[in-house]
């Protein structure tokens, strides 16, 4: 049974799951062992990871790279951010044959022109692409997947591009049409009554993602409520919380002068070897090196 | 002037210098931040990022695009854990040109042989080269090194392979008489007796470099008391931070359904943005998009 | 003295130089050994030898890859063909800080918008970018470089897209006041008189660049014979006269059911050897290995 | 049904099955145009497409960029020539898990010591490994395909090592017992008596796998008249054609001060464009983009 399948079929079991934005093999891990449904191939984690800007920099073949290094690692089904489809629909074919190649069960395409502003940024400029130009690009997907499980979910960005709940519902009924299988729809307004009135309003058949940073007291309590949301994305919690682990140890080791200190607050090296699979390697060592 | 230069220069001025392992450029940028004087581009700490065991399996490819990336984002001099270099003599003059194009300012060329296992592990099988096949690699490092400020470091498994100090000693004296710019002595004692014992007895001219991974309570002001330590290496707290704090928030998200709780806990998504230099993005889209 | 200085000096003392596509240090090597004056690193060759359609699908990264590669085996500076510079002013300044980091010398922008069609194609949809947007891009260009004799060569397809010599000169004029060091005149004609009524007429000061596929007739001496060119790219025949071989060795092996013929009319194994350098290996063991 | 299975019913179809090395999509796609039955994944091609010596200077990484390249373009059967396996019996499990996972049906790993040098190269040393490590290798590589028709296929070296016949045959029994698929035996003589007087010897059941470089007299007809041989594998004549080609048709461009002559003697553009699919790009834009 192919991951696509998989995360479908929890879908349908557990009515709401839950994928966790990774940036490499590692925070994948251990957003398996937590307990997470999926796996969010973020441009913006691995932007970040890159210390570039989240503004279509990181190319297709980094971006594939590390979603491969991570289905390598994990078991948990992947959906992959592909922001706009890196270019027109000819692109998308050439995109959506490589990310499912690459072991990805699910991509996300938004509605914004090439090339893309992070969508959280404050003031940038944000175009979206005229709505027959997008279903093309949705038509495009789903005519080049092999696994018709594969997901293909169709991002609006209408809200955050100030245009208000009417267009964001015409523009999701429209690519619904088109074929895609879920909407995502994003909003940076700090309380959720943006996207609770769109999730209300809409009637279409097709479920909805959301990705709650920016009203994080949208909880799954409030979602289930909600209902017709079928995924919550959280979206960039691993590459934050890294951040801030790394700029308290780092000053720490340096006023300290030493890792005295810090040594006793992070996890041990063996834990570290735990997730490389160390174990497994001493096994495979006492069986095949003669 | 050269950051390899900027490095040499630095030790003369400071003694010694705090060197900070990095997995990516954004924990690069967060170490120049923070105010270390250099990046260890660390093989274990991209195997882990990577979810495999420190054994080999990254590639060289992949150790020098992430080099790369970070040399293109942190202005630090880096050093570049370049294990046993790959193979023979020959697989290291490829690496060296391939480093230093790719910005290291030093490479650090283990005298372990070909594939290694991470010095850490317990009961690992550590064999060493024989001295004069060492030498031949130090050798051609230094004669493929275009700038000659370029660092070549030789680091000596000897005390880990259990061969004591003796061996240590006339070891890095080899190393050192093959060209060596200095030499790393590693231990995984859980005390710094044996490396302090090592330091000791060592009458060579080249510095001495050291990674108190395993001994902890080896301070800066220890090192310092000591002498003939130029370069002090903090090898994996970058990772093992990230690793502690990414458990701890997933484990939380999960808990508590939701993300309002450990986004209080975090980095906002500004300080991300902040780390990606998204002002200079604006600055530069009011400059040059017309 | 920099590649890119090399090449500015190649063209004052020469007048014209002749760049030579390639699509892979081995046919790098090639061109420098047949005497040609610099590598075109071109896109439309790169997506031949990946099968791909020269559409935008091969990412930035895998262009690097193959420039640093040639790099890393030619002497030749380098001219990187960045198609629209993979996005607008913002991707540009990205383009232009890592091709120069890469080892190019130049690159070439084109006014086209995003996402590409290949120029020689029949009947694509050719539309140009705004005036002042590809100035934009120039100017973003300019200030990125470090290098100052990094040349920044704007290729315009006015007369491509059919826009006719007014619009094209009036571009060139206004992509010359942006910054641009010389002018790529591109044009699909069977007959060199558009290019050459262009040069003709051209009244700036940047010397111009031409790609000869379409026209092949205009030989050097007619080049020589109009002025203002500095520069002819011969753009594709490394990867035709490659296909034309393989074509018929591979033919020749299945109908010969062997080897035996074709193995007298391609060059030798230890040809290859030369070029991949064996002998500086024998050279390095004899001197390298204890 | 897996290319791996479609691979060995060819070989029980046909009783010899000839197979093309290629160094990129375009040289498969070609070879698949032919009407070979598979594809060579050559590391000799690679690395002098890469203008490097065969030494193992090429990463895992490369190979296996390229060789899923060729896998998104070719629907032929790629034997992936996986050198020693990247080191010992740790890496090649890994190597198997990521050659599988990129598309390969079949991997050669040979029982050289690593860093290898290239069979052909004179005078080179060779040295083997202990039977018994590369018995854990072959088991290692077994035990770790999911695609039960994914061939292992056991190299020995030890005619080019001039370790005699017996040798050899007792080393392939060996290969054989620890679970290899088929054995390749590889001989640098320039005439085929090595080779025949080995097949006729041996008495396993794995089939026999020749690359008939160093005696390209050695035909199909002779080979199924020798019979046990199931694979001939065409081993560089992709790169030695385009090499022939390039310097031809450079020398020319030089010489005829132009690409007026050239231009009669290899494919047209079109012909390129035809490789590169643009039809269907055609097809797709009439479709997909609105």
């Amino acid at each position: 049974m192919s991951k696509a399948k998989q995360l479908r079929d929890r879908m349908a079991e557990r009515g709401l799951v839950r994928i966790m934005a990774a940036h490499s093999p590692l925070s994948a891990v251990l957003a398996e062992e937590a307990g997470f449904d999926g796996i969010w191939a973020s441009g913006f984690e691995l932007s970040a990871l890159y210390g570039l800007p989240d503004m279509s920099l990181i190319s297709m073949t980094q971006h594939l790279d590390m979603l491969r290094a991570i289905a390598g690692r994990s078991s948990l089904p992947i959906v992959a951010d592909i922001d706009t489809g890196y270019g027109n629909a000819i692109n998308v074919i050439h995109a959506i044959s490589e990310y499912e190649r690459a072991g990805a069960s699910a991509v996300v395409i938004e509605d914004k022109t090439f090339p893309k502003v992070t969508s959280l940024a404050a003031g940038g400029r944000q175009e979206l692409l005229r709505v027959e130009e997008f279903q093309g690009k949705i038509n495009a997907a789903i005519s080049t997947r092999t696994d018709p499980n594969f997901l293909v979910i169709a991002r609006t960005e209408a809200l955050i591009a100030g245009l208000g709940e009417e267009e964001a519902l015409k523009r999701a009924a429209a690519y619904e049409a088109a074929g895609a299988d879920m909407i995502l729809i994003h909003s940076k307004q700090k309380a959720p009554d943006e996207v609770e009135s769109f999730v209300r309003a809409w009637s279409g058949k097709a479920p909805i993602v959301i990705v709650p940073t920016a009203y994080p007291e949208m909880n799954e309590e409030r979602i289930k409520a909600l209902g017709r949301i079928a995924i919550v994305i959280y979206g960039n919690h691993a590459i934050r919380a890294s951040v801030t682990a790394m700029k308290d140890v780092f000053a720490r080791i340096l006023k300290d002068r030493g890792i005295h200190n810090v040594n006793l607050d992070i996890v041990s090296v063996e834990e570290v070897f735990r997730l490389q699979r160390m174990d497994q390697v001493k096994v495979d060592e006492d069986r095949f090196l003669e």
